[in-house]
């Protein structure tokens, strides 16, 4: 059975144009790019025009860019080789409570080496407060990282005012826009962050390849030492079919930025109130008026979001309970507890991410099964009591 | 115009077999391997089924093998991780002055910060001397780190030996093992060592992923944080495709072993015999009598080896002077100048590293082509004076 693919936040798959432009790379262009002879240059020449695809479809300069093999290192190297190289001027970081693991777990992994953290509330939207981020900021504070759009609930921060609180600060602004890339439209320069991460498969480019934005003159060390490859700051033969691909999901995720939003926006619509009108006592996370991009998060009191997510993939429709790379936690999402939501509603937790391929007829199938699903549930719950 | 490619020791190409068992998950199966739903656990199965094969091909247990970026990065967990969690041990580190950058600047690194390194020397060949290990051995050190098959030279270490002395003194012992795997059968188990390091596109599998083998009960701290990938030991979404790639080439490369093995020690026998014959003046490094795996490492002292390389790849022929890794460095090769040779003769030198592909009429070519190429440089080189 083919399944009906609502978890476009945790993969998506490979645009089939996305592996054409791959392929000469994964074929006869085989050589290592920083081999002196012609073959070696001949890739070198697919990973550089790479980089000055992204570049001009980020707004920032190529010598900007960093390959990498996907987010979470992009995110360690913007946390911890920002926190290394400034160490003489501070050890105080400012994040949020509704970060991604990839940013938390950097973080904590800095708490243990004599680095303080101050982790920034969110509101019951999700949203960070300026005036809160300014306060936190420290004479000793060397970095804020403050996620783009949630993975979870697709909120939107304002990173440019918070971005705009830092570097008045003189301090560092680090963005983890993976959710963000694709789905609108990023200008680096603009926003005015010194550091943002993003990741291939996310917008229909391949696994195991990303990126680091530093904008220049930002001051960071390399996190994995070896040859002189991305000009000494991240060592390892350069992956150059996905380099290419990444460029290239990129270019046609934004050229068909448009079409893909508008129908995602009428279908995250349809899908929005059928749920509610058909599920009582369900509830909508993050803020429904603003650029959810297609994530919705709901919870479902009283029926167990794992229990859902089994259920509906028996029906053939794929869905998580929030970050895939929490999958198996046991504890309720962070970002949800975050936002004030009561831990017993958070593990009824289930996230709706739509794709750019999606028909109305596979949200009307997903409206038919996933009410009695609920039902079902909740009538198992000795602890629900209908409202 | 086509290159003659002897430089497989820099990359390989990707089998298309290879690329072909990748297919499948750069197409339909593209769930995330970390998500609950059968589209993720469908990704899941490819990548534990390559956790599997590989297990079985390299002797050791599927739970022992960590998937990575590449060899830098399971080099850099594999020598910054031990250091981190056994730093209440001690912080004595030793390796090699042969190793690759892979190894020499996660411990330059480590010197950085309080680690101390101790370079074991090598011999004329490139051996690493067991005495000479035992005795830099204290009770404070707590790794030893020396690569199986050096990429310069091809110089195979005794490794089960060398291993052999430091686990009779507690101490952890750690490969490189880039440039063996695919090219001679290795077992992890039998080798003795604790870590090990491998890299797809060394043998005819894709770029940007690779492994870290770390035995049952070795101790590391994770480099990169995030998700509970990897059993906790690597965040960032799994590269199901790259894994899958990973496994099908180094199968292929297992059971094709003796084919190439002997095709390519025919071809290594040729091009060196008439190297020595035809050019005069001229040294093989590395030990000729000892499995070279095709790689020959010479020097032609009076003509720069950079001049060599990009005459030779005018002629349609690409070789390297030694790892790419390092390429546009102006310092002689650290291998070379380890074993003895001077520096002035170290920057001649050409590594010919042969793949299973090649004809007779390709190194009957290269032997008519680069006599010429030498004659003329060392007639442009002032100080040479012809033997």
């Amino acid at each position: 059975m083919k399944q009906i693919y609502f978890d476009h936040n945790s993969t998506t798959p490979l645009d089939p144009r996305v592996l054409d432009a791959m392929l000469p790379y994964l074929k006869d262009n085989y050589g290592n790019a920083s081999s002196v002879h012609s073959v070696g240059q001949s890739a070198r020449a697919g990973l550089e025009q790479s980089r000055e695809k992204l570049a001009s479809l980020l707004g920032c300069r190529p010598d900007e860019l960093y390959f990498t093999s996907g987010a979470t290192e992009s995110n360690n190297i913007a946390i911890k080789g920002v926190a290394e190289a400034l160490a003489h001027k501070g050890r105080h970081i400012v994040t949020t409570k509704t970060e991604h693991q990839a940013v938390l777990e950097p973080c904590k992994y800095l708490e243990k080496h004599d680095y303080e953290v101050t982790y920034l509330d969110a509101d019951s939207q999700g949203y960070v407060d300026a005036d809160q981020l300014s306060s936190s900021i420290r004479p000793d504070t060397i970095l804020v990282s403050i996620i783009m759009a949630n993975n979870e609930t697709g909120t939107l921060q304002d990173i440019a005012a918070l971005a705009k609180v830092a570097n008045e600060r003189s301090v560092y602004f680090h963005t983890d826009a993976v959710q963000a890339l694709g789905k609108m439209p990023v200008n680096l320069h603009e926003l005015g962050v010194n550091l943002a991460s993003g990741s291939a498969h996310k917008f229909y480019g391949p696994k195991g390849v990303g990126f680091l934005f530093a904008k220049v003159g930002t001051r960071f060390l390399p996190h994995t030492h070896g040859g002189a490859h991305e000009r000494g700051k991240r060592g390892g033969t350069e992956n150059v079919a996905g380099a290419v691909g990444m460029a290239a999901a990129l270019e046609y995720s934004i050229a068909e930025l448009d079409t893909v939003t508008n129908h995602a926006a009428i279908l995250s619509d349809k899908l929005t109130r059928g749920i509610l009108a058909t599920i009582p006592d369900s509830h909508l996370h993050g803020d429904p008026q603003r650029g959810n991009q297609g994530t919705m998060f709901f919870t479902f009191p009283g029926a167990d979001g794992e229990a859902i997510i089994l259920s509906l993939d028996m029906a053939g429709i794929a869905v998580s309970s929030g970050s895939a790379c929490t999958s198996g936690a046991t504890e309720p999402s962070h970002v949800l507890v975050a936002m004030g939501v009561p831990p017993h509603e958070a593990s009824s937790a289930i996230r709706f991410s739509l794709g750019k391929d999606h028909t109305i007829e596979e949200i009307d199938y997903l409206l038919a099964t996933l009410p009695p699903i609920v039902e079902r549930l909740r009538k198992m719950s000795p602890q629900y009591v209908a409202k």
